[in-house]
């Protein structure tokens, strides 16, 4: 355990000069600090997210309309870095930490801790905006909380295909745009490049879901995100949609779990071989490679550095 | 009276140095400076509110749909708090106010001048629009001035719950959206964490009320508000559509004064205990709880820091 | 002549230090240089603006609906104000520098130069718009030019209200629409309470228009500024669609003429009467009034200052 | 070659000082680093844009209007900007090449470098969401990949012109287009003037792509880009089109070719003549005409500096 804390420690919290004694009323454990504000800003982003299509699906276009679905998760996400920007670096995704993973700006250590907080936030919003909406929902579906079908809810939750994708176009569906926003994500950061003005990250975050949900949104509803897919996903089988949640789309659901985790890697690798490593070492005397001069930007909060 | 002024003072004025003498230009009273700017910031908000309502309402889609309400309701926040910002802080909402004098960030003496100067921006702004889209709204309504009904025109100044909303599922819904613009609103202006950007404030809080626009906005309308709820309702009341703005909805009229400031501690608090009381000190030496070492923040202009 | 120079340059120039000697390349007369700018920027404005319109009325909704015209004139208004910033001010808006001139930060005898820049580019951005979609207009009207029935295209360059408005109330809603737009302005660049942030003055300036479009638009096509719909309505009456154009709406053309300036000052006035006057000195030893002691802001370029 | 090389070390790397030496890892070959970035930058705006054009088509408005097809391209362009922006300037678009090389911004050794990434970052983006498409493209039109007619999909891919446009209106269509994104750019690169603020440039070349698809993109879908229209078009042509795709619309396909770069030329030039030639020079001493004293802005990224 203390080996995981002293991995926090390297992985979010070396802004910090030495290990503080910190007063009673701070949580003493990073781990908790972290999961806390994770868990918090992916139920924000969630929320704000699963309300928009609730409230399309069930008023039927006269409160919005596709594109409101895409602000409501393009906001929610910007909303979600505000909340949790420089404590966990609000990655709300599980694919993007995955990613981060890979490349060395999170300690693998952090990675479960990341993943349930995702989970346990996109739950807890699924649940939330099943309440907020219960009246509505049955009242549009007229009680028969179905997956398919004219009058189907489940969609306010999870992704489902399109009719006419298959499982392999829908697999490449999902690792093409996680792949865009993972690109995405790396150039709104890489400060040699330009990047988001500084304090305009959760804007320039939320702007690039935005263009994702317009742009690639059709074939199946832009998961982009293993965590923000199965919590609410299994929420709905819970709560009364039964197990046609994972028949669905051919069994869709283990789509956006595998697809997406591999896309960010393809992503932000194709952003480091096009873009990052050519660029020129701030200073030019030392020689060394890029890899190797900046290797672990252990000045910086890291986790902030990704995503926000 | 000297009391009051103090606790303006003491509220408002900080950033100003010792009490000097004023020119006779100035109101020598900060209660009707900061009064007057908090009455026109709301009614800045409010009649480019109401007024995207009644375009919408009689236009009959062809001036707008939901979405332009949501832009119309933002912007217009945004516009407030450029006109309010940095007198009064642009809460241009009971809730907020409450919510900030419950948190330490407004003397309580100071609650009931919010409150009136917030309901008389309201009150003005609906008799405003309603003189503007007069002829509009008898032309739509045929001059039947209705809270229900095909061609009811209540609703463009006053919000009125779906019709298969109970009265407790909208007491949860509103508790709910208040809950979110205030965590949201304690985000953006956290200086530990990723804030709204210096300048970028207005625009920061009026996407906040557009994304709640847009996910929380079709079970009641989103007043999220008491004070932008009651005072239009009293002038429609008064105006000529009579007591019914009262009965409709079972009685909504109360929903949105008593859910909205239960509402807005709640997310106040909830971003609190997430993640501003885990936030490291500034300066780790001195061992105080954080609670106790910035109490007041007695160096700044504590109205602007809450909502702008 | 000397005289009017002098003018501009006290009314344009006063960054700049004495009035030395200039190289050839550049114009001696500061006249042209802000005539050209004010020009420019005005054209950019209106063929964005007129262009927006051309297209929804041509395209019959396939091609944007009511918003898109909001957001053409919108973020017409943000290019201008890049494209003439810090030349001229970027006003565009004869009822703006009239008002500018009111309160002292235009001099008068500037005011003929920016009404005639101003309606030159709105009358050449007409003449550019009706060239560029003179095959729409013809293939959607038959060629049949007129100002009012269900293949109408006046609607394209000038303003109508609407069949239900009197002379009376629209007079009003113009005079509201340009108070609105003028309060917005001065809140904006008022540097003593919370103005645009430095270099998102367009933008802001735009985001305001947009509002107004989407608020108080369907009235009467909020023209909210004299020079826009005048020159393109003279286009209009020469280019084919005849004197229909000056009595339509019961010869509603000259109410955005005279109810804009009015609604210009008055809304500035509020601003002023309500916050201006109210902010505390910078200085607060000197004893002067807020009006005594910063008379004409002699060491900014107050242009700028105004609208940007 | 070497003489090539010097010219890219003139064109693209001025900001750093002398020729080091620099380690393995980085490509030597500084036209190899451009290239890479502008054709990355090329397909993420393309694949963007594209998509979004691929998604209306297919979704039959189920999932966005012309308005996401505007947002798509502009956000598309914003995040190609920060993708490409501080190493080739992230032009996307041969006019953009064109125009900057005739102001001398740009070495003219530099322009087929700049064209073939541009065509090949295209070319990709267009197999690509073919790729991501195919099942929806073909699911839409049955399998029958048309050029015109009512399941026509070429369009996705390649701009075609309204059924009532003449070559010679779609030539100055395409002209005029061009012209106003030239001078946007060239206002907002203006540092004398009123540019977009310093980090937001990518956000306001967006918004100005947004406007002019607002504003102009009716007649003949606005290419205003000649590299961005004929590599897709190409791409069509071998993917199952046919040549359908340069007879259509009268032999449109060269229009945007040999029109956007006259309108890029023509914009840009009248920006200078209307403003940037008249602007005083920061020092007056000198005594030099604007055009001798600032001729290449040799301390700066030059390309960076246009369209960023």
């Amino acid at each position: 355990m203390k080996d995981l804390v002293q991995s926090v420690e390297l992985g979010v919290s070396q802004r910090r000069g030495a290990n503080v004694t910190r007063p009673k009323v701070w949580l003493k454990n990073e781990l908790v600090r972290v999961g806390l504000a994770e868990s918090l800003c992916t139920y924000v982003m969630m929320a704000f997210g699963l309300g928009s299509v609730a409230q399309v699906v069930t008023g039927q276009g006269a409160f919005g309309q596709y594109l409101s679905i895409n602000v409501g998760f393009g906001l929610g996400v910007a909303m979600g870095v505000h909340v949790g920007g420089k404590v966990s670096g609000a990655h709300m995704n599980g694919a993007v930490s995955f990613t981060m993973c890979v490349f060395g700006r999170l300690s693998w250590k952090m990675l479960p801790l990341y993943i349930f907080a995702q989970l346990l936030g996109s739950f807890l919003a699924a649940g939330t905006i099943y309440g907020i909406y219960y009246e509505a929902i049955h009242d549009y579906c007229g009680g028969n909380l179905t997956v398919t079908g004219a009058r189907a809810t489940a969609g306010i939750f999870a992704t489902y295909p399109a009719p006419y994708l298959s499982l392999m176009a829908g697999f490449f569906d999902q690792v093409f745009g996680t792949a865009m926003l993972l690109l995405g994500l790396m150039a709104l950061s890489d400060q040699k490049n330009k990047p988001a003005a500084a304090g305009s990250e959760p804007a320039a975050v939320g702007l690039l879901v935005i263009l994702i949900g317009i742009s690639l949104g059709s074939n199946s509803g832009y998961a982009i995100n293993p965590t923000r897919d199965i919590a609410p996903r299994v929420f709905t089988a819970i709560a009364g949609w039964g197990t046609d949640v994972f028949r669905a789309g051919n069994g869709w659901w283990w789509v956006p779990l595998v697809a997406t985790p591999i896309g960010g890697v393809l992503g932000a690798g194709i952003y480091k071989v096009f873009v990052e490593l050519h660029h020129p070492p701030l200073s030019e005397q030392d020689g060394g490679s890029a890899e190797e001069s900046i290797p672990l930007e252990k000045d910086q909060n890291i986790c902030a550095n990704v995503c926000v």
